[in-house]
């Protein structure tokens, strides 16, 4: 049985597969080249399975390790096939052009669109927004485990998530219904214009956002 | 001469004319009630100079320390004595209500419906909206030094809450224009949901959101 299927294979799929892999989960990668699917697979350890995104998903629980435009077409590529799954949308819908912006309009967000787009059953989860690859792989970030916001309407899909995140050694935040990925989405917009910002010289797209006690 | 000015006599004054008063910066503390503004001026420090709201600001920073409904009104109520000032907005417009969305439309922030009211000549800069009362007094969580989140439209009116914020003992990060106030106020709203949120039983008004490295 797979637990966790990732979809794509840069280097957010490596990060969260990572993390898979440490939590004890059997884990399946597909990309649409299969090849890249394979070497990820094989990067990530024996027992990670891969496939093409020809065919369905076996998780239960699905990453999008997609950018948005990617995710959606996808999730309405997919349709019926996610059917009593769990997606994981982990975009930051971001207007690369201007850097300015999101591209989804004020008042909505990347999680509340795929989410329309999925098919009945299929529930979406936002998680993995605000963490960088890197600091995925790694887990941590100054020493100190990773804070993984969620946010979602479905009660059984986020405490799945909830308990990969933990079992990943990361620190799970569930700060409510779905419509929060807004605020999610909006401030890693944020935390991303400050990488590419030379005065921040000490963020290189390393960072990792963190509520501290 | 004043350097800053804090209107409002509250929690979130007593915070930032601590860091204020730490930062070496001449202050005063306007409150609609005298004798609160002079109770906080006392406990800040003898230096600390105190009056009421129907004298104008002294301080070329204005901290409009209250809640945004009080914060417009003030400003809208100063008109032209606060032109040429940097007025620093701190406000979070929750919908405490529904505690589920702010007060502001989608697509505009506190900060920027508080520059609208303000008189030609004064700029509003965002700043300090992330950070708790408690946490401002200490300056650090969790011993490191707090970010505080910096946002507005004029160059030289930022670099002066740049080095407040860095004189404070604090770690300034310029977010760039105004409008970058949409997100943060989006966020610190979330943040304030989970303070509200038994599930986080360590979180209570005491957190601090960090951009670790």
């Amino acid at each position: 049985m797979t637990d966790i299927t990732i979809i794509g294979t840069g280097n957010m799929a490596r990060g969260i597969g990572t993390r898979a892999v440490a939590a004890g989960r059997t884990l399946e990668i597909l990309g649409r080249d299969s090849a890249a699917a394979q070497a990820l697979a094989a990067e990530l350890g024996g027992a990670v399975s891969f496939g093409s995104t020809d065919a369905a998903p076996a998780g239960s629980l699905v990453v999008l390790a997609l950018p948005f435009d990617a995710a959606k077409e996808v999730v309405a590529g997919y349709g019926d096939a996610l059917a009593g799954k769990a997606l994981i949308d982990i975009t930051n819908p971001v207007d690369f052009a201007t850097f300015d912006s999101l591209v989804v309009a004020p008042g909505t967000s990347a999680a509340e669109e795929i989410a329309a787009l999925a098919a009945p059953g299929a529930v979406v989860v936002k998680a993995f927004n605000t963490a960088f690859a890197g600091t995925l792989v790694a887990g941590t970030v100054a020493d100190v485990p990773l804070d993984i916001f969620i946010a979602g309407d479905d009660a059984e899909a986020k405490a799945a998530v909830v308990s990969f995140v933990t079992d990943a050694g990361l620190h799970p935040i569930d700060v409510g219904p779905l419509r929060r990925a807004r605020e999610l989405e909006g401030f890693q917009f944020v935390i991303m214009t400050l990488q590419a910002n030379p005065e921040f010289d000490t963020f290189n797209w390393n960072t990792g956002l963190k509520v501290l006690v």
